[in-house]
């Protein structure tokens, strides 16, 4: 069992890598920039999104593909700010690959879009496995999940470029660290941008949005 | 590559079933209650753990096998109660499987113990799906990810017997419906025993306690 087991994970990984290559290279040509978002559930991704949607309205055409094991509910949402929006419901597997990725393309409208954001499965662990053809990849943590998550999950920390800390109006309410989050996402990933925002009150979104924009000039 | 990828998997899963059986007989020789205990990461299931022991300490023998990634922070947090703990590093698997509970017996003294609680890896999708040799599972969610949980990740609903739902103290902060998150997960799992908790308050915990020292009078 064992080494057959090695082998098939490794061959997935390496098919996935062929296909989000090919992604990476038809988002490069359209100029598109594509940013992969995972977190835990329920850390605040989708409602993140909705508020990126509405601040670059009119600046920025923004897609959005949602992925959630079962339910059309994050897509629901995002359709009602007027984005582009496709749904994948993976039936039961735990995180976005290139492939599931390159089946939305037939129904998304790249020529009217200038970033494309990927929302993965709410999961901490597997989704930072796998590419999808991003330019990057951004993860939220909520306050509430608690301080000791880097340590505990690194490899999201490590395989992101940005980390929203979200949930801060919950700071008061919660024992956590915002200094012990920085400090070991840091030790994990010392080039780590690092948010503080809450998706409820909005602070902290101003800078989001400029580092966002920023990134998606660079791209053009 | 998707049949290879079908077949392994269900290898897997025949193997790790093979292992968990094995592992029930051993648990049900010993008259020992076993309980797989699975969430998102940051619910509560060690603050939970502590206060179960604490609350049946000199009644209930407990021991506590804990799942991460990496890291030994919940081993430490559980040693400091004075119960028996092992801590199992997956070192990445997102989930514990039967085997890596079956490499623990060395370390545990099973002739001390009416409870064995597992706490799996932080994780709302894989863990649901493997049997660890287990009575039954039992879930944590926390009202801070959300009311829309049970329909998104509705397969730990339906495997699980119990649901804690955790951190009711943070209900005035955070925007999610007791009563939706009961209907929902009662349409997937009618038999599901619902308790709503909190970890730092403790409010709601007597009930769980109750419940649960009934199970392990059951087994005996």
């Amino acid at each position: 069992m064992v080494p057959i087991k090695v082998s098939l994970v490794k061959n997935i990984l390496h098919a996935n890598e062929r296909i989000s290559v090919q992604n990476k290279e038809f988002f490069d040509e359209k100029r598109i920039l594509v940013i992969n978002m995972m977190s835990a559930p329920g850390a605040g991704k989708t409602t993140l999104i909705e508020h990126t949607i509405k601040a670059l309205d009119g600046e920025v055409n923004i897609g959005v593909i949602e992925g959630d094991i079962q339910s059309t509910y994050d897509a629901e949402k995002i359709a009602a700010t007027g984005a582009q929006v496709v749904q994948i419901n993976t039936g039961g597997a735990c995180h976005l690959d290139g492939n599931m990725i390159r089946e939305t393309f037939s129904q998304l409208d790249f020529d009217a879009m200038d970033l494309l954001i990927v929302e993965n499965v709410g999961n901490l662990v597997c989704p930072a496995e796998f590419n999808v053809g991003e330019d990057f990849k951004v993860m939220l943590l909520s306050v509430p999940e608690g301080d000791d998550k880097p340590m505990k999950y690194p490899l999201m920390f490590h395989e992101s470029s940005a980390l929203l800390i979200n949930k801060i109006d919950l700071l008061p309410y919660v024992t956590c660290s915002i200094d012990k989050i920085r400090a070991d996402s840091l030790k994990i990933n010392p080039n780590l941008k690092i948010f503080e925002i809450s998706g409820k009150t909005e602070a902290g979104l101003d800078a989001w949005y400029a580092w966002l924009k920023q990134k998606i000039e660079d791209k053009k």
